[in-house]
Formats: C-alpha cells, sequence, structure tokens
C-alpha cells in the first residue's frame, strides 16, 4: 500500500505518477498511472488521491508531469508551461492549501533555473529532483509529527479522530495518525475511534482500513456518534489534521472537524490537530478568509450509488468547517507543539520553520 | 400518504393494520398489511413503522391483533394472550417508551373489561374502541404540540432538525414537525435544515420527503455539517422529538441528538423537544437510568447497499443518545411548554396531564 510514487528517471520524458485510487477502497486495492497534468487534475477532483498533504506532493509531480508535456524548445518557454501547470492543478481544490505551496515552490524552481540560464534537460532535471525532495520532505515531516504527537499518548490511550489524514493522505505515516503508528512503534497500545466521515466516508473507508492494516485495534462510529462516545469517557485525545490554517490559529478541516472540538471542550478531551508547516496560510489572518469549497450535492443525496433524498430536495455540502483557535489544545507540527495557538506563536513556529523551507527552495 | 390505519371493524375477526412501509422511502410509497403480532414485531424492528409516537399507536393496535388471534374461550384466557402480546410487542424496541405506555393502557382495558364479566365479543370491542382511541389521542395530541411550537416560530424563521419526529412518525402531524405545519398553516413561511441522520438516514428518507410533500422548503445536510450551520447564524431554533424522557428532564432521542444540544447552546440557539406526556417516564429518574439499543453494525458498515468499512472492523451503534435537562430551552408538549426543565417542572406537567390519562383509560 502506498498513496503515491513516481515511476521514470531524471532525465526521462516518459515518466507517470502512480496512485493508490482511493476511492475503490476498502474493497478494492488498485493502481491508477497518471501521465498528465488533467489526468491529475480529475484524479484530484474524484480524490482519487486526497489529504492535503499528498495532493500537495501529487501537485509538484503534477508540475513535473505539465514540464514533461510542454512542447516548448527553450527553458523561458518551458518555465511558462510549468507556471500554466501548477495554476490549472491550483485551481482544483481551492481549500488545501499545501498544493498550492507545492506547486509555487516547483514555480520558483524552474524560474530560478532559467534565471541561472540552465537549458530544458537541465530545468527538467531540477524539477525531477525538486518534485523528489518535496516527497521526502512530507515523508519526513510525518515521521517528526509523529515523534512530538506520540509523546501525548500513553499505553492504553484511546484516540478519536475524523475523515483521513493517516498514510493514505500524506506520503508518510499520515499527520493526525502519525502519532498513533509512532507510539505503536513504541510498544504503547492505542485504540481508536474513527468518524465514518459523512459524506465521502474516509474514516470508514480509509482510516479504519490503514489502521487495520497496521494492526491498530479502531472502532468505526457515524459522525453523530462521537458526542456519546465523548459522553461515556471513552476517549483521552481527538487528533485531526488540517486543510488549511490561518494565521491566528484557526483550522480549517473536514467538515465536522468544528463539532468535533466543540463537544471535546464540554467534556474536558484534548483537541489537538496535527499539520505540516505547509498547511499555515500566513496570508489569511483568520478562519473567515478561507475559501470554503461546496461539492456536489449527489454526496449527499447519492452516496454509495443508491438515492437517499427526494430528488431536487435541497441539499447544503460545504466541504469544509473552521475550528476556533481557542478549541485548539495545541497544533503538533514537524517542529513541535503549538499549544494554545494564536497569532504570536503561530508566527513564531512558522518563523522557525522558514530556515527549512529557505534550505528546500535553495537545495 | 398515511403512516398507519386499521381496517376492520368492532366485531371483526379479521382485522388488519395497514402501514406505510417507511424502509422504501423516498423511492417508493407502499403500504403493507400486519396480521399478526409476530408480523408486527418484525416490522417494528426493520423500522418499516418508527417514531415513537406512531410505534406506540401500532403497538396498541398490535395488542388488538393479539386479541383478534387468540383462541381463548373465555375472556380471562383471552386477557392472558392481550398480556402475552403486550410483553411481546414492548419488547422488541426496549427505548421508546410509548410502545409501552400504550400497549399497557390495552392490558388495563382488557383487565378491567374481565373484571366486570364482559364476554370474549364484548372484551374485543373494548379493545378495539381503546386502539382507536389510542390513535385519535396521538392525533390530537401532535395537533396540540404544533399549536404551543407555533407560537416560538415567526414568518421567516429557520428550523433545524434530527431524524424523523414527523407525519411519518405519528398518527399525526408529528411531534418536531407539528409546529412548522401548525406556523405554516398560519401563513408563516418556515424553512428547515434536516440532518439526513445516519445511519438510517431517516432525516434525508422520511424528514425532506413529507416536507416537501407539504410544501416546506427544506435543505438536507449530512449531520456534520448542522456545526457549520449553526455557526454561520442560519438556524433560530432546533427541534426534535424524543424517545423517553427521564423524571429530571433528561432527554433520549435519535444518536446524533445529544451534539446538537451542546452546539446549539454554544451559538444561543433555542433547543426544543417537543413530544407527548406518554413519553415521559416518571420511573426513570435521570438520562443514566434509560436502556440504549445497540443495533447492527452492518446498518453503519453497509448503510448504502454497499460495503464501507473494512470486513470485519468494529463498529459502535448506538441508536440513541441521552441530552441533558440542562442543553433544553423546554419541552413543547400536548400541555404546554415546560422551560428548562427539571424534576419539579416534570412532576407538575404529568399531573396536569394525569387527568386526561385517566379520562383516557376510564372513557
Amino acid at each position: 500500500m502506498e498513496t503515491l510514487r513516481w515511476l521514470g528517471g531524471p532525465a526521462d520524458r516518459g515518466g507517470r505518477l502512480r496512485l493508490l485510487e482511493q476511492t475503490l477502497l476498502p474493497r478494492e486495492l488498485r493502481y491508477v498511472e497518471i501521465e498528465s497534468v488533467a489526468a491529475l487534475c480529475d484524479a484530484i477532483l474524484r480524490l482519487a488521491v486526497r489529504g492535503a498533504p499528498a495532493i500537495g506532493v501529487a501537485g509538484a509531480y503534477g508540475v513535473l508531469l505539465g514540464a514533461q508535456q510542454s512542447s516548448a524548445r527553450d527553458a523561458a518557454g518551458l518555465a511558462i508551461d510549468v507556471e500554466r501547470a501548477a495554476a490549472t492543478l491550483f485551481a482544483v481544490r481551492p481549500t488545501a492549501v499545501n498544493l498550492g505551496w507545492a506547486t509555487a515552490r516547483m514555480v520558483e524552481v524552474a524560474r530560478r533555473a532559467v534565471d541561472e540560464g540552465a537549458d530544458v534537460p537541465v530545468v527538467l532535471e531540477r524539477l525531477h529532483a525538486a518534485a523528489h525532495r518535496i516527497h521526502a520532505h512530507d515523508r519526513s515531516t510525518c515521521q517528526r509529527i509523529g515523534d512530538f504527537g506520540a509523546a501525548l499518548l500513553r499505553d492504553g490511550s484511546t484516540v478519536l479522530t475524523h475523515c483521513n489524514a493517516g498514510r493514505l493522505a500524506t506520503a508518510g505515516i499520515g499527520t493526525a495518525l502519525a502519532p498513533i503508528y509512532v507510539a505503536q512503534s513504541q510498544g504503547k497500545r492505542v485504540r481508536v475511534f474513527a468518524d465514518e466521515t459523512r459524506p465521502l466516508l474516509q474514516g470508514a473507508r480509509l482510516t479504519a482500513f490503514e489502521l487495520r492494516e497496521s494492526g491498530v485495534e479502531v472502532t468505526v462510529i457515524a459522525d453523530n456518534m462521537a458526542g456519546k462516545v465523548l459522553s461515556e469517557g471513552r476517549v483521552d485525545r481527538i487528533f485531526v489534521g488540517a486543510d488549511r490554517i490561518a494565521a491566528n490559529g484557526d483550522v480549517c478541516n473536514k467538515i465536522g472537524t468544528y463539532p468535533l472540538a466543540v463537544l471535546a471542550r464540554e467534556h474536558g478531551v484534548p483537541f489537538h490537530v496535527c499539520a505540516p508547516l505547509s498547511t499555515f496560510d500566513p496570508h489569511c489572518p483568520d478562519g473567515k478568509a478561507i475559501p470554503i469549497e461546496q461539492r456536489d450535492p449527489r454526496e449527499v443525496t447519492e452516496g454509495f450509488g443508491q438515492r437517499t433524498a427526494p430528488v431536487g430536495v435541497s441539499v447544503y455540502n460545504p466541504a469544509f468547517d473552521v475550528t476556533p483557535a481557542r478549541l485548539v489544545a495545541s497544533i503538533v507540527t514537524e517542529w513541535g507543539l503549538v499549544e494554545q495557538p494564536d497569532r504570536d506563536r503561530v508566527a513564531a513556529v512558522l518563523a522557525r520553520g522558514a530556515a527549512e523551507a529557505r534550505e528546500l527552495r535553495g537545495a
């Protein structure tokens, strides 16, 4: 089980991105090979690949696909096609910020190469290296989030999670699930309640699947059962991922995250958000400024091939909600915990991480 | 569209109960005819008929079916068969108290008739009359709940509701939806957000269906979207039904009700429970004493006719949760509002209603 992998060498113009086709899980484990920007846009849109970090890595490879497809004869022309590919990919899912982050990195790499007088093969080579660096960076970021987050778990802890922010949402061991995998590797027994996560059931389909594959004890509940589970004292901590975090620490994540945060506070259960720095958007002052993607009503009315609501009924289907920073016990990043996040603490962790970002861009 | 109707006269031993087969809604409007206690138990268990008040009325007719089926030669023997039918029906769904209330009324009627020296045809006749009285009582109770609840709504109000506590859950215009129907008849325009209500989607399938049939504007959301809808200030009041209300005002209702109550308080939105007095259980001191039915895990993992979670995964599937009385703005009963319910206020409304109950039993 591997969420995504690039097939092809640095000098190869026929490289392609292999994705685990997540819409078929848990019934079928099938991979698809993506050979164009358009095919990747389609895969992202129908959630064959999903999860903010995984979409970011896929987006980097998507820009590489765009460069490969380019018929430009010089590096400047190639850079324009790279920018076009980046813009096309970024437009597909407006909320997750990692996609914009990764594609912008790729554009920078192309531009710098052009500025340095590189020719077409060298630009392609640098883009290939940059996409692999973004991929490797996500893997190590997940591990570090897991290391920091595992310290919050003891032997016997029970975690509640929402949607899927695990191996299937990243190129590594996940964000929200990373602490669980690390704790498990440390010999701690951790149990998980997984919200099924309507409308697309990423919790039931993906989180339950990958935790079971990894030998972690998991119990699936409908989203609306979390209140009862919390009121029964069955949960020690809540871990969720994020699609975008504003400068003040407000967290945008899969629809249904915010009610969990309210319930967590009601029951004195710490609510943690696990996310890499690439998920933070310093240009977004607070949660109100985050664009919320509205998805197809049929995800609600025809989930799973059967009509479950009257034909023609109105549906409201926002893909995300915003959890105010005041409800967040800590944001677990690859640079440590941002406890009780606010504008200053978020700025501090971003400054700490900036050095690494510079290194990544410069390398 | 009629939730349930008895077909047969007072002296007729071939009477049967016609039920709207709710599992097929909204795709198909089909009725089934129930001719035995066993068939009714099955219909209740698979939720062909559901909703605490409707189950109560169906249960009364079920006891009548048990009496019809009896081969007892004398009234005392018939009364024993009546008690057996009542016990069998009551055991089918342990949480909803109306079923116990209605079947107990029927047993009392049979016993009193026997005590008065009635013969078999007279006992049958009295049971027939009693079941119809319970049916008519539910209809008028719904209307009165609607009258009291409609005063809480103004022209342009938006209500959020969970599960189905409407026409399809009662013999009348519903409990939680009754205020909406009455407000509509008063010329007020009221809009409704309907939680789809996993796992069995009574909100998407039934509430959306019956509101549309009645010309009420309804928008379906997944349960986990209610937090966002409330945070956007789109909802003026929440109306839900109840399956059992404890002596202290704690409310047991469809799973997912409790998180709504917590979110309602967070956003200053009044949370109302609409229920007849037959839903109160004075023998239940508080919510902790209410037995919570656990249902088949496949409702969660195979809810859409398609496997949506890994085979063999653990599932927790409680059918109900408990909302503490402190989160309830008022309980809307056929005897008026119990505002900020507590033990004393609940006792007061039950005392007020007791006269009517005596009248119903005695008539």
